[in-house]
């Protein structure tokens, strides 16, 4: 929809304001969606001035969406691990882990980022389905002993290349040390956090878990004021960064219908395991027989498109072989780029597709993800 | 928030649009949000407007958010009723019931209208939550030879007074016969549907369940066309109206920490049938020991207030006693209507409270719900 015509998005009581809603609003938010029944900042000067201060400085964001499900009692190690099927015998306290969660067929509920803050504590970072009921409603009817709640815990994420010395100024030299997906328990003028290097845009980032509520217009200020030197402001997810990334979205790229070996995340499926998990058995057939289709990447050909609102289909001449899942228009690389899911024949590097686009149908080109890194790896995956 | 600050709503492919959502553009929607991961119009030329021609003519409103989880197999009959404490052995095929589903610990999932379409097939017609994670969790773990799908149904709900003329000229004289809380499968120039006798305006009303996405267009614009000798226009579950009629909504007025009885819908709660549902021990010890806290109608004094954003705090002197959970100006009552949860010490109608409101603190008095219902019933309650 162009921006002419663009709607308003109702606020109510029906949908939660994160703790740093009113710091949104103040630093002039334009646009909304919503997200785990939460609001979730789009962007604020426009998603391609925001794009530019995230990959030339850096950028704060409100994704207190990104609710946590917290698993503790004698059996969350046992049943955190049955939720997913990466192999979690390895995750240390400290730890992050980048983990599917998987239907008993092998299709996708969400795809949290874990951390594990003692034996028995576990946090699911989510993306937007509500585990909280699908974790409850297993632990209850197969006896699990393990509390599955909502923690008073609202993320914030710093991102951008000058994220480094914001933090390094807020928190001091261990921020130097902080290993890719480990976090620490901290604080911060006596605001509890946890400070983890992670974050969904493929620059470097941290996110820092707020743990009172009461506190998050002072912790969204004092971080503000420390990157001032930096060149911070307000942002949100890049839809244009997060592609480039070949990072996902829940719910635009993948759904419970997906299955793991679909996205190409096989790594994140470990059949091989002693433990039980939800889909194992499932997901071993799946490996055996092999997936009808593959996520991939497309360069689409031709002007300038606008960020998909909606799924586009894509064929190979006559023949309907899938849709694009999520698209932008990268500045940087002066190109169409997108995600598609695509039957199994149209997935090779080099393939020629035609995807129907509002601007007509375009020629594109399956290429290897992600379209953009400097490091060569899909740095929120770990 | 003032409208003149109006953020928009950001449109992108993970959430999705209804069969609908083109005519609603079409029409003109100005404000939108977002409901079990898809969009729901708001409100058209202003939210009064809307109510006006809701109270007096006609409205046709896009609820495709109302998804629908199936369920069939051979277990259907025994795992739904396993999902919901209310008493289901008397739903016949063709009947509708409003139901609350519960937890182990008796809090609410969610409040949909159940429609029993065969012996074997039941819909839950959904508030915003994800029962499809839900209701699969409990099937798959506790064994029950159900299938739990979500099924290709988007609903429109036709409301207002002169609905039934509407739908008299669609469908002909059945829909005369058609009893509250009851439905008939059919269809229109060969659009398969549902017709049920429900809704959620506290007005007269219908809902017609498309069940093949592709004719959402042609189906709005046949409604519509029918509908313009009685004034019918596009509208929307309406905060208004369904507050007037003591209505719930989910998110707002209950959530996972409500039980039934604090929602004064202790009826909808069968402790003596023979069957096991989720919350039953849980529900009748609330019951023995009563609850702490009930939800209640206010009349709030002084000039018109906005519609809530959020909750507003509720005391009784300098003791907080509770939140009022949704609140609106009925123009026709000139008054500032509110639901609010509160401490049992303040539930009698006539207890006097003061309300936390964005203009201030206000007098707020108990009164009996509905706050307007010529019948003297609540409609959607059925």
């Amino acid at each position: 929809m162009a921006e002419e015509t663009a709607a308003a998005i109702a606020i109510g009581p029906r949908i939660r304001k994160s703790p740093f809603y009113d710091a949104t609003r103040r630093q002039g938010c334009k646009a909304f969606t919503i997200y785990n029944h939460m609001y979730l900042p789009v962007y604020y000067e426009s998603p391609e001035a925001d794009y530019r201060r995230l990959i030339e400085a850096v950028t704060l964001w409100d994704v207190g969406v990104e609710r946590q499900v917290e698993i503790t009692g004698p059996d969350a190690a046992r049943f955190t691990q049955f939720l997913t099927p990466r192999n979690l015998s390895t995750c240390a306290v400290g730890q992050c882990k980048y983990v599917l969660l998987t239907t008993e067929r092998g299709g996708i509920v969400n795809d949290p980022v874990l951390l594990r803050l003692a034996e028995d504590r576990f946090w699911l970072s989510l993306a937007d389905s509500d585990v909280l009921l699908w974790a409850r409603a297993l632990a209850h009817a197969l006896g699990y002993d393990v509390e599955v709640r909502e923690p008073d815990v609202s993320p914030l994420q710093v991102q951008g290349p000058r994220s480094l010395e914001v933090m390094r100024d807020l928190f001091g030299g261990w921020i130097e040390e902080l290993r890719y997906f480990w976090f620490r328990e901290t604080e911060l003028d006596g605001i509890p956090l946890v400070v983890s290097r992670t974050g969904w845009s493929a620059e470097r980032g941290y996110e820092v878990f707020l743990r009172d509520g009461r506190h998050g217009d002072r912790l969204w200020e004092t971080i503000m004021e420390a990157g001032q030197p930096y060149g911070i402001g307000p942002g949100a997810p890049s839809t244009i960064r997060r592609i480039e990334g070949g990072l996902l979205s829940y719910g635009a790229d993948m759904d419970l219908d997906t299955n793991p070996y679909e996205l190409g995340l096989g790594r994140l499926v470990d059949l091989d395991q002693e433990a039980d998990f939800m889909g194992k058995a499932a997901l071993a057939e799946i490996a055996q027989n092999g997936v009808a289709r593959r996520l991939v990447g497309l360069e689409i050909e031709g002007p300038r498109l606008p960020t998909s609102e909606e799924p586009w289909a894509v064929a190979a001449g006559e023949r309907g072989i899938g849709k694009v899942t999520s698209a932008a228009h990268s500045p940087r690389l002066g190109k169409n780029i997108a995600l598609a899911m695509l039957a199994a024949e149209a997935i090779d590097p080099g393939s020629a597709v035609e995807v129907s686009t509002p601007l007509g149908r375009r020629a594109a080109e399956v290429v290897e993800l992600p379209f953009f890194d400097p490091k060569k790896r899909l740095p929120s995956q770990s």
